[in-house]
């Protein structure tokens, strides 16, 4: 494992657990979902990414950091290593104790996402990617799935309407379009994770409007890495910050853009 | 803990060994996904409810069973104890490796549920409910959430229309109405987790159409005992065989039983 992946792989760890304890804790105090939701998350939220930051800037004082709640922090290295980052996807999830959320990091050098990884503390599930070198759970190589066809494809999104400038009828509109044509949608609520389902074959194409680059920069190499495809709603490159993205393997793929 | 609900606890268990043995044995042995899915998966439920009905007629060898795969077996006790179960809930789920499915079981005695298991054999959470005498996740109490408005609630359903009547406008137009009026909506493929969820107040509400009594029974009373509200469409009580039914909070139930 390449050194900045190892250290992303103890970040990620390390924030997986001040989550479930900050988790346990309110149940156990019996701090309900009326009980200040916000407030709750957003601190956890905030201590989990000082976590990753603090195990970062310890390693590599001098790499950039583009971070959920902190934003950048320019880097002084020579090969501009910016550190990717959201402490916590699927807030929502996490608030109402759906299990299922995540952190993300991505390793971007030169411009370039060269490393990966999704970690989900609950599930206790670790998906990484290194470019060039395969995607992996839990340390196995993981592949997109063998789907060909559309109609027989499980497909993930979000619905994003309501922080985007995306109508509801244009979000329904692509919700109906896909359903009617693939064997059924699923909605989890976490684009990092449904992006690592996507590269371990579970679901076979997911699309979302209204994404950040922490969002989506560790899923779309972990996707890549898995042999599947990954772009923006033109089939294009700009998912990154284009707000856009698409993810499938490489059969469902051109269907999937030819419906959205 | 009643001892029908203990033979319950211990069928469901059973049966989720087998479920997960099998999918272990499919990923070793590298049957993917394009592997005749419909097969496996029909053996494993036939194999998972065999293992659960010898389970029962061990202990109950007078008692009825009503299955999803082997139909109505009566039984001659004078009590009418029918044991309905679904042996594996989320097939589309289990069939792509999603980790979200269950075991579903539920206890009718004279045309009243009475206990009620649900069981998740990935994330080993073990839901169960006596009429009376509240609802437990791995024996700690659980109770709908305090949700009071629609507009914060999360909500989770199924897209259903192509096992059902119903068209695919008239699904689109539930989830859009309920997706504008609510926080954000869940479709996670596996009804009777929806409920359990519902019932440890981590999903506020739930609805779907077209599912059967083996799909709802356990889940239903779940939720009650959770104290939260369950009914059809038209806010009575045909949710068992009536193809349509509605889970939430006091409070969001009357909410969302007007919008749809």
């Amino acid at each position: 494992m390449h050194p900045y992946l190892n250290i992303a792989v103890k970040a990620a760890r390390s924030a997986g657990t001040i989550m479930v304890r900050a988790l346990d804790r309110r149940d156990r105090l019996g701090v309900t979902s009326k009980g200040a939701p916000n407030d709750f998350v957003t601190n956890v939220d905030r201590a989990a990414e000082a976590e990753i930051i603090h195990i970062i800037k310890k390693a590599y004082p001098d790499h950039g950091i583009y971070a959920e709640e902190s934003g950048v922090q320019a880097g002084t290295n020579i090969n501009n290593v910016v550190w990717i980052i959201d402490p916590l996807d699927g807030t929502l999830n996490y608030i109402h104790g759906i299990p299922h959320f995540c952190v993300s990091i991505g390793i971007q050098i030169r411009g370039v996402i060269e490393h990966g990884v999704i970690y989900n503390p609950i599930s206790n599930e670790l998906f990484t990617a290194t470019k060039g070198a395969g995607a992996q759970l839990d340390g196995r190589r993981i592949r997109v799935s063998e789907c060909r066809a559309i109609d027989g494809a499980i497909m993930a999104t979000g619905f994003a309407y309501k922080r985007t400038n995306e109508t509801l009828d244009t979000c329904m509109a692509r919700v109906s379009t896909t359903l009617e044509a693939c064997a059924d949608i699923r909605r989890f609520g976490s684009a990092a994770l449904d992006l690592a389902y996507v590269a371990a074959g579970r679901f076979d194409g997911f699309w979302e409007v209204g994404l950040a680059a922490w969002d989506v920069a560790a899923g779309a190499l972990l996707v890549r890495e898995a042999g599947g495809f990954v772009g923006d709603f033109h089939g294009g490159d700009n998912f990154l910050e284009g707000k856009q993205i698409i993810a499938a393997t490489p059969k469902v793929y051109p269907q999937l853009l030819k419906l959205l």
